[in-house]
Order: C-alpha cells, then structure tokens, then sequence
C-alpha cells in the first residue's frame, strides 16, 4: 500500500477539461490526482527561421510552473531573467514527444505552439503535461480540419505518458506523486504510442543505480498504466478518435 | 447600449473562488465577466533587505499573463529574459494599493507575496487582480490568525479596483471590456477602500485628453460600480468580513 | 509657509535654455529649481515595425539619470543590464503625453525618439522631463518645417506636466521638491494641454488615501501653477508659439 | 559495414590523455575516435548555499565546445549571454552520472567542479564526457587522498557511457559518429556502473518511436561495449583501479 | 592648417567648470572644444568585497554616453542590457589612470566611484574624462580633509591625459577632434603625471602601422600639450594644487 | 637571472602545432613556455550587417578560457551570462592587429572569424593569441587560395605579439610569465610587423609610472624578441612564407 492507499499498478485520477481557455486553437485543464495543468495548443502561420521553405511545419513547446504550484514558493522565470535546465528539459521533451505523432508534411508552413502551464504541482507534472498536450493539439488540428485549412488529421497515432519507479525498499511503483518521487532511488519517465511503442524513456538514478530487471517490470507497470490512460484520451475526444492515424507517415507502416 | 448589452453603469458578472489552488496561504480565481485571473498570496517569514530589523512587514506583487490569455499568443517574458514596462507597471500598482489597507506594522517581518496570473484576458486584467488579490491577501492572514502567529486582522478596509472610460462619441462608462478598451479615448482605472476613499486614480488619454467635466462623471460611474464588488467580496469571505478594520493604521481615523 | 518658503500655490523657478547640446534637432535643459535634466529630440527617417507601412509617425521615449544625480549615488541601470519598473513606467508616461498633441499622421513615417537624461534630481523628474521634453520635440519639428520635409508643424496644443500632494498635515501643495515627496501622503502628477484638459491623472496614496474633496483641491492647484508653464513655455519658444494649433487632429475640435 | 568501416558492436578507438592541463587537479584529455573533450576536475572547499552544514560535498559538472569543434562555427553561449537547453541538459546529466558513483558523505564540504570542453565533435561528446570526467574525478580524489584531506577513495564504483541506436534500416548499432547520429531514428545514451547496472537510460525517436525488443538488443549492444571502455578506463589509472570501491555508499550492497 | 585652423601642436580651448553637479563630493564639467563631460566622484564608505579587510581603499571609474551626444543616436546601452567593450576599456582606463596617482593606503576602507558621462562628443571623451575626472577626484578629497576624515590629500601627483595621431598625410597632430580621428592612421592616447612620467601609452594602427620614428615625434607633441593642460588643472583648482604631492607612495620617490 | 632562469633578454620556448584541430580552415595550437592557446580561424561566406555592399571582408575575433586554465578556477562567461571587460579588450585588440596585416580588399565579403581559446595560462596569452592566430589565418586564407576562392595571399607581411615590463627593482624584461606578470610595475604589449614596424602598443602602469627611457629600453627588448618569434613563424609555414607580402594594401609601400 502507498502514502495514497494505491496499489503498485494503479494511476491517480486523470481528468481532462477541454477547452478550458477560450482564446486558443485547442486548451484543455488536465488533472492527475492532485497535480493540475494548462495545456493550451495555438497555430502560428509560419515557422522558425531554420525551417522556412521546406513545406513543412514544426511543433514547439513552453513549460512553466506558477510560482505557487509548489509547496514552497519559486521566483518566476522572468524575474530571473532565464529559463532553469529542468525547464528547457521539459520544454524540449515536450516537443519532441508531439513530433513523433504527427506528420510535419501535412500541416503546411505552420508551428504549433504548445504551452503547458502548471497551476498546481504533486509529482508528474511533465508527463501530465505530454497527456493533456496531445489533446491540445488534437484539438487545435480539428479547428483547421473544420475550416479545411487542412485535409486530414496529421495526427498519426495517440501519444501518452507517465512516469515509473523504484522506492528504497526495491519496490517498483507506477505514477508517483511528489512525496513519493523525492523518495524513489529510480525514477523513469515513459513516452508512448497507442501502438505500444516507445517514443522516449527517460531513466535516471540519481545517487543510485538500477539493473534490467527492475528495468524491464518498470516497462511492464508502464504500458499497463499507459493502456488506461489511452482510453481516457479517447473517451475525451471522442469521435475524433476515429480520426487519429488516417495519416501515416512517409516510410512508416503501423 | 453597450456591445455586450451591458448599460453604460453596468459591471460585468464577478464571480470569486476560493482556496482555487491548494499550496499557497490564500488563492482566489477572480472571474470578471470572460477575464479570469489566479490570485494566491503566499506567506514568507522575512522581509527584503530593504525593510530588515524594522519588525514591519511588506507585500510585494507579482504579475503574468499565460502566453494564451490573449487572442494572439504572447513571447513569454521568461523566454524574453526580460519584463516588460507594461507588466512592471500593473505589479506596482497592484502592490501599492495592496499597502494601502494593510498595518504593516502587525503583520511582523514577514513579506507577503502576491501573484496574480491571467489565464485568460478581456480587458480590465489589472482591476481584477486587484479586487481578486485583496481576498487573496485576506484568506492567507485569517492562516495567520487561525496559527496564532498574528493576533488581529491586519487589514484595514475593503480594497477593489475598477476601470471607467470615455468611449469616442463621448460615453462614460463603467468597467471595459478588451473590444472598449481598444477603442477608448480615454482609459481609467480606480482603486478604493471601502471607505470610499481613492487609494490610486490613473486616467490616461492616449492621443486623446479629457475634461474635469469628464473626469467627474467617470469619477461617480466607478462610486456606483465599487459598492456593487465590495457587496460581492463581503460575501465571498462572509463572517471574516467583519474582521476587516479592526486593525486601524497609526495616525489614521474612519 | 513650505520647506522651501514657498506658499501652497508655488511653482519652484523654471528655466529652459534652448539648444543645450548641439546635436540633436531638438534640444533643451529645463531647470525645475534644483531638479535639472537634458531633454533631447532625435528625428529617425523610420518607424518601429509594429508601425510599418501606415504612413504616420511614432514618438518615443526614454528616461535616466545620471548615478550621481541624487543625494546617494545609484548603479547604472546599464551595469545591472536592465531597466527598473519606477524608469519604464515614467518613460511610457513621456511618450503617451507627448503623443497627446502631435498630430502622427503629419510627420510621415518618422520616430520622434526623446531622451529625458536628469543630470540632478530633486524632485519633480517626470514632470519636469514632459515640460522640457516638449519644448525639444517643438524645436525638432521646427528643423523639419525649415527643412520643408513637413509642411504645417504637427503640435496640436501646448502640453506641461506638474505635481501636486497632500501633506501628513492635510494641506494640498503645488509642486512638490523631493523632501516633500518624500513625506507627503499623497502623489498626484498631472499632464495637462494648454486648452486645459488632462492628458493624464496619476494620483497615488502610498500607505494611505484621499477623498474626492481633496482631489479637487488639487486639480484645482495644478490649474494654477499650469497656466504659468504654459507662459515659460511661449516666452521660450518666442514666434514659433504661433505655430502650435495650426493642425488640428482628425475628428477633433478645440 | 558501416559508414566507418566499423561492425554493428564495434566502439570507435579511445585514447585517453592523463595530466592533460597542469593546474586542475584531474585532468584528462579524452578521444573518442575523431571526438576529443578536455575533462579537467577541479577541488573547491566550500559547497553551494543549498548543501551548507550537511556535512557532505557536491559533484558540479560544465560542458561547453569549442565554437569551432562543429564542420560550421557556433556562436558563443558567452556572446549570446545565456546556455542553451542542449547544453544545460547535457551538464546536467553528466553531473548526476558522477554523483551515482561517488559518496559525497566522505568527501567533506567540497565542490567536486568538472568542466568538459569539447574541442572537436563527432557525435557522442556528451558519453566522452562522462567516461573522461569519471577518470578526471578519481584522479583529483587522488591528489586529496596524497594529501591525506580525505582518507578512502569515495569512488564507488567505475562509471561509464556510450551511445547506441536504430538505424533507418532498422540496423541496431552502438557507438554513433556523427553522420550516423544525424541520420538515425533512434538514439539512446546509456550511463552504466563497473557493476552492470543502469545509472541512467536515455532512449529518444526523434519523429520515431521503437519496441521494446529493439530496446533490448541496444542494451546488449551497450553492454558489450561498456566492458571494453571499463577496461580501457582501467588501464589508464593503473594501480589506481584497486581503490575504486573501497567505499561503500550508506544502505548499497554490491 | 587643421581642419579647425590649429596647428599640429594645438590643443583645443579646455574649460573645466567645478561643482556644476550638487549631490556628488567632487563634481566637473570639462570642455575640451565641442567635447563636454560631466565629471562627479562620489564616496562610498565600503570596499568591493575583494579588497576587504586590507585597510586600502579603491577607485572605480564608470563611462556613458548621452544616446544623443554624437550626430547619430545611439542605443542606450541599458536598453541594450549589456555595456559595450568600448565603454568596459574606457572605464577600466579611467580607473587604472586614477588609481596610479593615488595613494590607496591613505584613504582607508572607501570607494571612489567615477562617472564620467558624455553629454557632447566631438572625439577625445577618455582623455577629457581622465583630466576632468582628476579634477573631481581631488575636489572629493578635499571634502574628506575638510571634515578631518582623512589627513593628508592622498592624491601623489597631477595627472592628464590627451591624444596625438599620424594623419594620412604622414603629419604628426596633438588632441585629434572627431573628424581628425575618424581619418587618421595611427591613435594614441597618452596618460602622464605632472612630474613627466608616463602612466598608459595606447597607440593604434587600425589597419595601418607606425614606425619607432613616428612614435617619438607623437611622444613629443603629448608632452608639450600636456603641460598646458597641468597648467589649466592647476587653475581650476587654485590653492589646493600645494596639496597635491603631499603624500609620497610607499617605495616611491620623485 | 629571472625565477625560471631566464635572461631579461630571453622568450621562453615557443611551439606552434598546425591543423590541431580538423573542422576550421586554419588551426593551430601556440605553445609559449606553460602558456596554451587553441587558434582557430573559420571563413564565413558574408560580413556583418555594417560592412554589407562594400566588396571587401572583415577579421573579427573572440578570446576565452577554459574554467581551469588558471591556478583558480574561473566562472564561465556563458554561466554569468556576459562578457567580462577584460575579454573584450583582448578580443578587439586581436581582431585590429590581424586587420592590419590582411588587404580585406582582396578577400571580398567575407568574414574570418578568429578563436583564441586558452586552454592553459602562464601570463601572455593575449600576445601568444596573436602569434597563433595570424598562422591559423594564414593557413585559412591558403585554403582559400587552394579552392581559387581567391587569387593573391591577402595577407602583407608577418604579424606577432610579445610583452615587456619592469620589474619592482627598475628591471626591463621581456616575455613576462604569470608570476612576472603579477608583480611587475609596468607591463606592455607590443604587436608588431615583420618589417619592424607598430601596430599597437599598450603600456599600462598599475599604480606606477614610467619614464620615457624605460620606455625605450622596453621597445628595444621588444624588437629583439620580435625578430626571434618571426623566424618561428616563417619556419611553421614553410614555403607559404613566400607568399606573405605580394599583395600591398592601397596607399602602402614597404
């Protein structure tokens, strides 16, 4: 039994608001258990400069945090003047793990910009945010599919992710909250696919180590959770579920 | 009639959520009409070097709009590396009129800091901080109370914040939204205690001036609009209402 | 009787000597009694991009000090490698009041860049910058009218800034030098046309408030001490007083 | 055969220059085939504010290239006053590697600075870094051991990295150069212990994804690979290699 | 004949006005033709923290320009957020100059701060600071000798600088104006005590050379130019010239 | 007899190691006694924004050092995030000298970027700077004149640097390490042609003074040195020695 009564295998809650802020192309509030985030997706009619005639698009990502997201206070980014590692980190997962889902071909000289804002924070915030991300941008593809900017939904697959770990007992648990990441001696984020491959695993042990075999029961907790998470994805989108995949990338089969 | 139907002496719908956010001491979401702004205020134990071994306390505000607030998404001012004039100003501003109702001088060396985070904008961002950030302030002393580590409410009065204008065929009115904003000739915005006094008056006439005429018609259309959101913040904090004011400033009389 | 001997109803002396520094096209040095700053007027042959293409010009604004213009010496805002709130509010405050009587579409596709460089402080710096910094912006015009470059000179009206206050004691005071700033309750700085209208009301009770009453009395000295700038002003620009006025801004009526 | 004439398990050579620079106290220059990083470890007495009166000492690590170690000239993160996302990555990566190795309860309150600076880049200088910093590190421990500062070898364990990846073939290969890299789908960065276990796994599709059975044979092709490196690495510190593991980090059993 | 009708051994009329700023302890307005400075030093009664505790004092030396004080705006450079390399060798100049003519042991734990600000420029701004910063050095001393807080003028000798250069023609010239300077081959200033020694020679080709011959001929000119301007210091100061050298440097002698 | 058993009159060894690094078109390793220096030069196919549409090229340089080059260790300049004076001295000074040796006539709009980067430092690294990167751009250019890029050496004679002081006890000295350096009373850099002629003297008391002889004395030591460092050179290049001098700047004879 963990700090939160579940069981090694279980997930927190995950609830996905969509269209939570008017303005953007897509914005859904998603929650996992106690850890909340703004995921909002907007289409800009062009790209970066090192991208420019090439026919295609790009995906980028932004990550903060609240200052009062965390139990102690942090200073804002822009009082300090830059970004922290752990942010561009994410940032840049973030992004990553949205390219690999979509087909950059179909969408035109366009870059979504996603910006995942954590308003309350226990644990997982990154993954959470690559959850709630992908229906962002979901639904700020449907936005340009209804006024037939484009033609099909880029979006090749669905996309999900959470995080894994081993606790000092050996213990290895699925979705921890932040009690219990201050405590794991592993701690593993997991990016994924509907198909059920991988998109980036991210491992780390800090001041510890870990062998395969705790590797490979962290991956089975994993895509355990994962499938759960898909089909919440799917129930909150649903018929534009039907959608996703109608696009295959060049040299990809499924 | 006014675009959103609203009469020239009418505000927009208020609506005040309390304990929005769960870390910090106070937090409030401030919804006016589609403006919606996140408002925590946060207890810290010391004040800046500046106030040092005065055993007097000091607030300090902070101010941020999420990239998407607004119908065209902004460069974070993280990324930028800088903070703009605009957002010094209103963080000012915000921290001015926070002071002016509260007895520093009861609240120990300690500061408190006060961040107001527009999810989404439709003008009047700064007024809604403002009326949002003073709740704020009080659920996170009523903390202090509750601890017993202050022994009265050190706040002094009521403190709400509303914006009047003048539209171009000559119109006062009360509390703009972002289409009336845009278009104004003139742009006002008013702070003031419960006591019906001016803690902050600032009308601007970018490329437009305006008459002491005007200015006393705007002047009563904000008395009208004041009374109503103080008779809303009286009941978001209910039987803590009748705490505010008894802490009474130094030299100061009602 | 004030600090100063000065009665309530006192401006302090004014000064402006014309072409102060010979490069620029416009260029005074004003001299509020001991407050003395170097008001310059660059005319640039291009706008900023959000301008482009609109066929009308821009004024903007800068303002500093220099570290040693005040009693104790401050850093460089150019060694800490950035510009403080109190200085970005104070140069929007410049560009928006003198942009108040210059007719932009007049000037063609032009910067008016001001630069309001106080060489010594003693309160009053903002006020005293949009009075001289008017002056320079006329005298650079002038450049161009002689040049032909435009034909009718662009300034709509006079245009002046001071400040008025409340003391602890309860009394109004016009124009206030720095120890008085520095004790009074209340700070009202105003911007005002030579027809008599506000461009701009900033009036700011730090740890304290003002009545409706109190801000009449005030307006009313800032009246007073108003008409004897606007004087100073024609005496120092001599014939080309006649000047101002002759254009008249689109849908505007003196 | 790949582009290097290299099998699909073969390393590239790697040299490994001890003494490298005079002043640090470890210093190694390390090849990597055409890669070459100067990893220098530098001893301070004193550890940064979050670590104070806790009796234990940190590992700092900063990386860095050369603008010209790349086939185009870089701009200087110096020139462009701040760190990239890939670089604060990187730096943040090798630091936690050397920690997982290192008791940092035996080395007192010192900050263990270790500074890579790749003066020429063909893929994988992040790995370099890390199997070269592990040598610089044990190396500058030594000279505190000599010194009889500290008086075991906190070094737990040796500490290696490498790369592997999937071709777009399909091809499983380990030890990427830089063409390889650019063109492969997947790309991961293995850290691992003289033990066999995991320190960190770091598994990225860049517009790809990957299975868990490719997964696999990249961890065994890394692991193949590692075996070589630890021998290399013992043969660089000679007798040195005897101490590595005297210590025992607190509750670890090899 | 120059292009301003002095001959090759001219300087241009020097005028060195004195308290012309109020708040700073030592304060100069130096003319040297169209060149004008503003000189103000200032005491703080603190060392950087790297000279701490050694009962030495300091002298640091801060340049700017006024944006408009040259025919071209330029960029302030805190709007730039960063200072220039011009400005960083010109203001390490002026303080390395200062600080040879002062003796550091004689003030105790306090800091001069120089600010030499451009409000005119018409070339030869470091060399017009270094003589005027001089000037208000001494005046600043002389403050600390009137309220007893030190005993002896600490200031060991005169000291002034100025610029010679090699036209293209070939012909030697003393104190090169803007236009000379932008046209001449060779540029050097010189920096030299009253009692003939040299304290900074720097002399450039920008692409161009100069022979040993060349050199002595400019040496020559300097010397002679800088006589007349002791004399002019002399001047300025009246009776406080006896002072100067009253203090002789620890191993030093005349 | 100097600490490292040196003659006043002695350089110490100097080593110069060609291609050290295998992307930049010219690159060297200057070895001068303990100091190090990585010299790169790259060749940029545009100039910047202030020379476009003149034909002709340009020579800028950038200096750094390693963290640990030195006895301490320095904080990166990319970690402050800007660049300290003393770099930027050092790296205009690199980019005039090699400017006045180059006919950027002749190379057309094209950018050499230079790279000093010390990588270990015993005093003189800005003048080994020098030495070294005139061969790296000599090296670059004959890349140049391989491809037929360009049909003439542009470069018109040699270039190289060395230092002179003197000592506490009146002695001249030439080539001064890092200890020499620290202690001496004047310390001066001299960049000079092959055919003996100046192209930059930099002689800087720090808080001492120099007379006129010993100015002499030290030009004379210098060119002794100078004449030694040349042959190096002309023995590092070989037969691409001929070739330096047949292209003659405009307006230049030798």
């Amino acid at each position: 039994m963990r700090i939160d009564q579940r069981k090694v295998n279980n997930l927190r809650p995950i609830k996905i608001t969509t269209n939570y802020v008017s303005h953007p192309e897509g914005s859904v509030l998603i929650e996992v258990g106690e850890t909340k985030v703004i995921c909002n997706a907007s289409i800009e009619d062009r790209v970066p400069p090192f991208m420019r005639n090439q026919g295609k698009g790009w995906i980028t990502a932004e990550y903060a945090m609240l200052p009062r997201a965390t139990a102690q206070r942090n200073i804002r980014e822009s009082s300090k003047g830059k970004v922290s590692g752990r942010t561009m980190e994410i940032q840049r997962l973030i992004g990553r793990a949205l390219r690999s889902v979509v087909d950059l071909d179909k969408i035109g000289e366009r870059t979504v910009w996603v910006d995942c804002d954590v308003i309350q924070a226990d644990g997982g915030t990154r993954t959470a945010s690559i959850t709630g991300a992908f229906i962002a941008v979901v639904l700020a593809f449907d936005k340009l599919l209804e006024k037939r900017t484009i033609g099909k939904m880029p979006v090749t697959d669905f996309l999900a992710a959470t995080s894994v770990g081993v606790l000092a007992d050996g213990t290895e648990i699925l979705d921890l909250n932040y009690e219990e990441d201050s405590k794991a001696h592993v701690d593993m984020n997991i990016v994924m696919t509907g198909a059920g491959e991988f998109v980036e695993i991210q491992g780390t042990g800090e001041e510890a180590t870990f062998t395969n075999n705790q590797l490979q029961k962290m991956l089975q907790l994993a895509d355990e959770g994962m499938q759960q998470i898909f089909n919440i994805q799917k129930e909150t989108i649903g018929s534009l579920a039907d959608r996703i995949g109608e696009t295959v990338k060049q040299g990809e089969t499924k």
